[in-house]
């Protein structure tokens, strides 16, 4: 082997300028006819791998292969959130700006362990971070920084509960999320589930503190979007010593908009809050924000440099704020977003949602046969059709399976609910109106 | 607000064609100069922060400003982890059609929570996860999926190691990798700490098993690549009744060179395994894939499906084998990486670390007034300049400070070691030889 030709040149040759651009293309064409795609993928478990050649290939196939398979096999088994007509669990959005970044940063392929082995990395986590708490009107002095997903987020502010307090008892609402019920298994705490009123809300009458560590709160619950009454739990916190995390990784997003920030009230007081960039905010998965307003306190929890090794580089090391050490430049993404849409950009994409989905109630509140479910207070909106639950199953089985729309549901008050959440920033009233023509033609058949 | 016109294409208009071109352009041209740029970033902390503004833009930039700040801001703050002289830590390479496929998987923006969420994100991950446990001769049935990095595989197989017997110690080697006190710690586990052989190989005859969950066996130490006995851990352990770990983050991707597997003796027995891609298998952070060989009690170690309300779509949610709930289509680069290297690109990049790094040693060896450290068994070579540590140490930061090559060091021995680690797919002889020009220039100097 000569000296100056790589073990990479000899592999297959693939050109980051040509396939790139075929790459690129294939994206771009991609995104264009994404509307047009079955949003649900229409396939049955086992399908795709079937597919597939049972074994790797003993020698580097041209990555025209790779795009060519990726269209042929796997197209048909993607569920297709970037379309425009997705309307389940919380619909999200991979931007352009977030896309591209996200190309950059497997370009660079920094990987955040200490602070020198990537001090831009570093730096900009925690400067996106701040941005991103000055636009979602949070206190100073706060310390934010990225996880993959809201399941770690929250695992990790139940572990800085844990060590800070030394208790091992974890309440939250019987309609918080179910990562909640996970970390405290994953981390062997005891967890404690609180009824809740009428509206969904944590009753806070009903929280028993004794030995608890962390109260997890909600603002924005997956079901129906209710929002617990943070200020309240979080004056029972501060007498009982427990730590408050809030999972506002749905809602948290629209704090850009200052008209919205009633669900805010208390937060300032909160321990830890956890936000997902990748709902609401533009940017690709995975991009969870977690932030503590005890940064000392978190850190000690996962940090394994004894205080007197200390450096001031140290100080940057954002994996003492979470389980893992290596990092990728997640911050890249999400830089590009905040910078591409500026907050007059954020709020309009919000808003926007926020109006579509008040216009989709209106169109439910007036039809005969259909009700509102659950309050209405952001992007999601909970209806039904009078009567069993099995027509409003039957209802959304078909829905489903005609490829145009996807909804997913819930139940409430034991009832199965349908779900309708905007949040696909390619999303227009035309979308919203065909989805309720779907909806109410495919009624009529149940 | 006319009804098709979405809210993002009234915000920054970011054109993935247009602007994507740029972005494109900007990589390859990036990875076509990076040799030429400073390995270690060789600036102050706090300094990339103070050149950034201090609040988020109102409006909108056009995405040509993120590129010209990256280029002009960051970059001088970027540690080149691409680097063809980059043999710090264990280096890595992000390939290109790994750089390629994590554009598509952003464009996609795939969410697998369900299978349902994603089918071919789910089944592509289980596919490449068997094909890659093809590739490196691992037993056949080993269910395998993708979490971010070794640290998450690590502490998920310690919760599955407690739920499965009941118990709280962890085992592992006084030179196994932090993750392992940072996952126990997490947990609330008890960890046990078994002094190594003069090779550095965890001391099989001084376990003590009793109470213990689990014990974490490394098959390439971060330190200096050190291989624990495996198979007499795993006898010790399956008489035990205690999980087995095995940790090859590093060396199990030299497993796809039959002639290497001397370091697999035993992990055929193990009850999970983690083996990062994006360490020397040409996979952009992050992807560090996780075997077990019991996937049943694995899952219900994380499940909260309880048994009869399970369907045939559930057996799919890879999100029951780790913390995170939803997660990213990173499959789809190590489907891109492994279809376009073949196991016979994979094959050369091993194989010819492994000659460079021989070739290193081997001037080492040669040299008068320098010495090896420690054993080589596969790209690292652990070494140093006779004389105190303080020497040592002032060669390192003077290497590192010249920007033209980067390397981390470690300690042995209780002395100062330099390490050169070989696992960046762009490094030639020529790089390599350059290297030992500056230690050697440098060290006069010393």
């Amino acid at each position: 082997m000569e000296a100056d030709r790589t073990p990479e040149e000899e592999a297959a040759a693939v050109d980051l300028r040509r396939d790139g651009a075929a790459a690129l293309e294939w994206a771009a064409s991609y995104l264009d006819r994404v509307g047009e795609l079955p949003v649900l993928a229409q396939v049955r478990p086992g399908e795709i791998r079937a597919k597939l050649p049972p074994s790797p290939p003993e020698r580097g196939e041209p990555f025209a292969a790779v795009l060519r398979d990726l269209d042929e096999l796997l197209l048909p088994g993607l569920t297709h959130w970037q379309s425009p007509r997705f309307f389940g669990y919380f619909a999200v959005t991979a931007s352009e700006p977030g896309i591209l970044a996200e190309l950059l940063a497997a370009t660079l392929n920094n990987v955040g362990i200490l602070w020198r082995t990537s001090p831009a990395l570093t730096e900009l986590e925690l400067h996106v971070l701040d941005w991103l708490a000055q636009l979602l009107g949070l206190p100073d002095g706060w310390h934010g920084h990225i996880e993959d997903t809201a399941s770690t987020s929250t695992l990790a502010a139940l572990v800085a509960a844990r060590h800070v307090t030394g208790r091992n008892v974890v309440v939250c609402s019987e309609h918080a999320h179910s990562s909640v019920d996970k970390a405290a298994r994953m981390l062997g705490m005891e967890l404690r589930k609180v009824p809740s009123d009428n509206e969904f809300r944590m009753r806070v009458d009903a929280m028993e503190l004794d030995g608890a560590a962390a109260v997890v709160a909600t603002v924005g619950t997956t079901s129906m979007t209710s929002v617990d009454p943070v200020r309240a739990i979080a004056e029972r916190c501060r007498a009982a010593g427990t730590w408050l995390h809030v999972d506002a990784a749905y809602a948290g997003s629209a704090w850009v908009c200052p008209e919205l920030r009633w669900t805010q009230d208390g937060v300032e007081l909160a321990d830890s809050l956890v936000v997902n960039a990748h709902k609401w905010l533009l940017t690709p998965m995975d991009c969870s924000c977690l932030w503590t307003s005890r940064p000392d306190e978190f850190r000690s929890a996962f940090s394994l440099v004894p205080e007197y090794l200390r450096t001031s580089e140290d100080a940057y090391a954002l994996s003492e704020f979470g389980p893992a050490l290596g990092r990728r430049f997640r911050a890249l993404k999400l830089w590009a977003v905040l910078r591409c849409y500026g907050r007059e950009g954020l709020q309009r994409v919000i808003r926007e949602h926020l109006r579509l989905a008040e216009l989709f109630e209106s169109w439910v509140r007036a039809e005969p046969g259909w009700q509102i479910a659950a309050p209405r207070h952001l992007s999601l909106v909970c209806f039904r059709l009078d009567g069993p639950d099995e027509r409003n199953e039957e209802l959304l089985a078909r829905v489903n399976a005609g490829g145009e729309i996807f909804l997913s549901h819930t139940r409430l008050h034991d009832r199965f609910v349908l779900r309708l959440a905007i949040g696909n920033a390619r999303t227009t009233e035309a979308d919203v109106r065909r989805a309720w023509d779907v909806l109410r033609q495919e009624a009529e058949r149940c």
